[in-house]
């Protein structure tokens, strides 16, 4: 009970600005801290660079979150739970947690990249709670804000604001959901009326999976083809009141329930469709296009693409939200996870009178400390993602390359934190055996909530997709700065350079210098240099290989390139993911040169060297296919992971408190030390009993004693 | 919609034994099924095959698990969702599902390989009345059989059939789940009142988890330590009321309710406690321990680790029965997915005016084809094993060989089936996007009730060591059987083996002889002699690594030997999965004998093909690493793998349909014809439009015909 007892202390003395781990009893295990005097974590330290810049925001956020009125029980019926969290809302709303995001004009302090940050801690209270604020006021009032003028936004925002409008974001329909250029809905201008007929026109143009839509919403940001003079000037949006002060649909308007859901309960996800539904010709937000009275259409953006892009770019927001979320919900996973594994002992091995802690066994590290670095990457590459977000959102860099850099980015890191996340939960609910299962332990209820973060907001195949053609163009542009007379050199040139990886004679050599040097090779696979020279190869040659593979397309029929592209798809999602990969490790690296004590800085490089290789262990196969490491590398990488895990072994519940996850959020009770008092109990009885002179004795004990005695009575 | 016509329409006028996919709509994309005229697979004849020896109880439960009173709707609080379970279950009861179980001077045909395929089906209707099923028959019910004698079972026995006595399994303890030796319950022997007192020590004996427990059970056959005369003589089965006909617990027996879980929320899982409960000295289930009225233990097996072990072996009943349901789960969910995937369209991609399906989609095929191909593969393993307990609990080969045997299996089957489960299920629920997400689709149901398969009836973690420690004593006493003189030699033989493997010399040769001849490469690729050597040797050679490794353990002290053999715990995981694979793959293998038509053995050799590949892919950089497979080879396998998919492509829903998933077992709208209705209604607008004159004319559209008409005029 000594061990840890500073710690322990401090953990309840300090304020919210030394976070430790406080909910953590004194574990008892073999290695449960690092031993007195040897090198440790500056837990603080670490968690002031994950707070990142808008760390302020971030401290208010985690503060709320912890507060038990925005928890929720974990049996309540759909309508319970909507009801619930319709009232959590009304309490965010009066405490104006999101008057960040507004500009100057409308009263806010336009720090986009604080509310972000701040809506972001919200998962740990209630993913249900966060994403229904995410409807509200990332969406449906981001939308008025974004593409609306100042008298739009002067006209709905307060209400909208303060829950006065609770809204829906009607963009997706029954029929299309990631492919938003083809929505059917349709907004006909009427000039004799000045108004738009706002119409759905079969069932799959049905809004669809909406926010708010199945009973809260009064008003919505409808997405509609605007059509004015028989010219389709493509999607816009359209501020619709959908329903009346009473909460009763509004004449034209239908609304269906989605009903029960796989999670994400308390918020009431419905359908939306329009029969000729007319509001006035200055519901259109207008900010990139517009009708005058008579029908005239204008718009300042001339290209129909771009304008649409432009529209939609408004919705990266989402994206950069979840990024964040999923890696919050990622670290609370691991600190239940971890915690537990700390405590929880079964099976004697190592010490026959005391179980072995689940930490312990390698296979616990291995299943649970790769995924704790995966998660240190994602939490440094969002911080990055946020900067880029607030630079455009704030409007400091708003330029266009910024914003697709921006969308580029975040379609990069969404669906690999959502992946992580989802996977991390899975991993760390089943190393908690059957405790995972029950529904107070958290870990269920948040796999169930995250589940559909891998596919709304931009489904992770689709974003991913996005981001292998960009790095495409990104290459293509890059061949076409070559005169056109070289591209055909440049072209052969890169086919050799990849054929040359591909010889065998090349590995064979490498092979040699290493030979009979693990030592070396540990050592070279653990510099930054090695690692970043194979994943940044990783992530160039995946794409250059693509590129090459698809220089046939472009004189191909639109038809065949197009079957052509499809031949290729699993190769660009995958150059996307060593992208993403690459993003990841750079982050990671950048985080460590501001970590200034020596030992954390060490521990934390181990933690990032864990990411490195396990990320190059897990794509090994291509690594030496390409000739890039050699065998005699490639089967070291295994033990040096293995030894890895052993190193940060001592370091694992600091890693986790640096994550600072409060009381209040972690509410599981296998990791608010009941586990550790139960042991207890049991090892006080044990040792009574063995002091005590009636305690049975074992049959085996009692035969094995038999046996020796017959053994000497024959001698 | 002709395409189809004949298929559709034989599917409505079959019976049951002609299954094909009732609940497809005619499919209109590209590809959906193979041209008139080309190969076809015969679904029947596949569906014969999967459904095996016990066919005829499978078709019972099919049509019972199809039947609406055994479904339930999606919105349930746990209260509700308990009381439908047990009302169901009391439906079962009457049809007496369970007698196939009985041995015949109970009544039954003691046919217990039909009685488990028979439970399997029932995953289909809900999960938790299966569960439920298994914990009333399958654990309490069986326990008194297998466990108790004649009289015991006479007493006990047929109010456990009929439900008059709901019981409990209590074997699990708060601290003690997959270490079932080290329970701490006791029943301790009083011979002056020829009375056992049953007694929780402390808080983390309480039996946990268990199924009935927190409300419904009457009985329980509780596993406690059994001491006698100052003995303990190790954990034996008693039977145990714990309530009143009323329902009210007995005096010292105490109950607590786990509440809300992850899924399966329609079992009532509690705990149990006894603070000295007296039960009749009788209540020992005796079949493998007794006591006389004066406390005098006798057992019929000498050895007490033998004879706990031989009790538990009962236990086997639930890992293969769980194998055979999750297999059957995943069945379920790709067929929801692939559906789903011919039917819905996203994109213009290859057409126009068209979009594509999503199947489509190279990535689409890449996702759910191989867990098709391993769902096939872990149904003929499941058969196999199916037929090894049959034999063993119905009494034809019940030697403790066969017996060690069969728990090899089943504790290899059982991991990689719910593990496979649990993926697929979550990749089809990913693959349909949001309609993924809504309960109704049944795919986040299924995943939640599923989650815990991982960890209950033997977490597959602690199952999987048990195989490798079973496989590396196989390979130990086959070093035994050399002469002692001759097991230096034979490690040196094996060692120089392994060198052998590992040097690039003999890979170079290989990819020379394969070099510029890719054909060679993929023919012999798909030959089953070379996948079956892969596989065989992947799966020796792990053994032999770890037991190379280990060899200096065995003159350690036992805590380090402990330590040396956590060392290496990853890699047996490793080794005990490679197992699991081969098995798999042999069952494939032998499976496509019994397909006599060559078009449909030829598809399922693809398929067969398409699981092998896969497996060797996924663990490639160890094939590459230990020269088994060359550089030429290894490149060629993405592409081979590529190239089966499409393959398979046009034969997509005749693989699903094999499966016999019925209407009543699919009861998601989305795999039920919605979204093709949708896009036709859809598609006749804007035929209509087309055809109309007043339909708008697109900007983009407008605008390329000006900048044409300008350009011609300046001409």
């Amino acid at each position: 009970m000594t061990v840890d007892a500073d710690r322990s202390s401090s953990s309840i003395t300090s304020g919210t600005t030394v976070p430790t781990s406080p909910t953590s009893p004194t574990p008892t295990g073999p290695i449960p801290v690092p031993p007195a005097g040897s090198d440790r974590l500056d837990i603080a330290a670490v968690t002031e660079v994950l707070m990142g810049t808008w760390a302020d925001a971030r401290r208010d956020a985690r503060e709320r979150a912890a507060r038990p009125e925005f928890h929720r029980p974990t049996d309540l019926t759909v309508a319970e739970h909507r009801d619930l969290t319709f009232e959590q809302m009304k309490r965010l709303a009066e405490e104006n947690v999101s008057h960040l995001m507004l500009p100057e004009h409308l009263g806010g302090p336009n720090d986009n990249g604080g509310n972000v940050a701040s809506f972001e801690e919200l998962v740990v209270a209630d993913p249900s709670l966060q994403i229904k604020a995410g409807v509200q006021w990332g969406l449906f009032t981001s939308a008025i804000v974004q593409l609306g003028d100042e008298q739009q936004q002067k006209a709905w925002v307060p209400d909208a604001m303060d829950l006065t409008t609770p809204g829906a974001f009607a963009m997706t329909e029954i029929g299309h959901g990631s492919d938003v250029q083809s929505l059917a809905t349709t907004a006909t201008y009427d000039a004799s009326t000045e108004e738009w007929v706002l119409h759905t026109p079969f069932r799959a143009a049905w809004k669809e999976f909406l926010g708010n839509a199945a009973i809260h919403a009064k008003a919505a940001t409808v997405f509609a083809r605007l059509i004015t003079r028989g010219v389709d000037h493509g999607v816009h949006c359209f501020y619709v009141p959908v329903r009346d002060a009473e909460g009763e649909l509004l004449p034209g308007v239908r609304s269906e329930d989605d009903g029960p859901k796989g999670g994400l309960n308390g918020i009431d996800n419905g359908r939306l469709a329009f029969d000729h539904v007319r509001i006035p010709r200055t519901n259109l937000l207008n900010r990139y296009g517009d009708v005058a009275a008579d029908g005239t259409y204008a718009s300042p953006i001339e290209s129909p693409g771009r304008r649409f892009f432009t529209m939609l770019g408004t919705l990266v927001q989402g994206r950069v939200s979840l990024d964040g979320s999923a890696t919050r919900a990622s670290q609370l996973a691991l600190h239940i996870a971890i915690t537990y594994a700390t405590q929880r002992r079964q099976f004697t091995a190592s010490d026959p009178t005391r179980e072995t802690v689940l930490m312990d066994y390698q296979a616990h590290l291995h299943r649970l400390l790769p995924k704790l670095a995966a998660t240190y990457a994602g939490s440094f590459a969002h911080e990055q993602l946020l900067h880029a977000f607030d630079d455009v959102f704030s409007g400091h860099t708003d330029d266009p390359e910024a914003r697709e850099d921006l969308e580029t980015l975040a379609a990069a890191l969404k669906p690999t934190s959502t992946r992580l996340a989802l996977d991390t939960i899975q991993e760390c609910r089943e190393a908690c055996g059957g405790a995972g299962f029950i529904s107070e332990n958290q870990l269920v209820g948040l796999h169930q909530d995250l589940d559909v973060y891998a596919t709304f907001e931009g489904d992770n195949t689709v974003l991913l997709q996005l981001v292998a053609k960009r790095l495409l163009s990104d290459y293509t542009s890059e061949l076409k700065s070559v005169d056109r007379a070289g591209i055909g050199r440049f072209i052969a040139q890169r086919a050799e350079v990849l054929a040359k990886r591909h010889t065998p004679w090349a590995r064979l050599a490498q092979d040699l210098s290493d030979r009979g040097n693990s030592r070396r090779a540990f050592d070279s696979m653990r510099q930054s240099d090695f690692q970043e020279e194979m994943l940044t190869a990783r992530a160039r040659v995946k794409v250059e290989e693509v590129a090459l593979s698809l220089r046939a397309a472009g004189k191909m029929s639109p038809a065949d390139a197009a079957a052509e592209v499809n031949k290729h798809q699993v190769e660009m999602l995958d150059a996307a993911r060593a992208h993403a990969d690459l993003v990841r490790w750079r982050a990671f690296t950048a985080a460590l040169e501001q970590m200034e004590d020596p030992a954390t800085r060490g521990i934390m490089t181990d933690v990032r060297d864990l990411f490195g290789l396990s990320v190059i262990e897990d794509d090994l196969a291509w690594f030496l296919l390409g000739g890039m490491i050699s065998a005699q590398r490639g089967r070291q990488i295994g033990s040096d992971l293995r030894r890895l895990l052993w190193r940060l072994r001592p370091h694992v519940l600091d890693l986790v408190a640096a994550f600072d996850v409060r009381p209040g959020h972690v509410r599981a009770p296998i990791a608010l030390g009941g586990e550790h008092e139960r042991q207890e109990e049991a090892a006080a009885y044990f040792r009574a009993q063995r002091a005590s002179a009636d305690a049975p004795v074992s049959e085996k004990a009692l035969r094995d004693r038999e046996k020796k005695a017959r053994r000497s009575t024959k001698r």
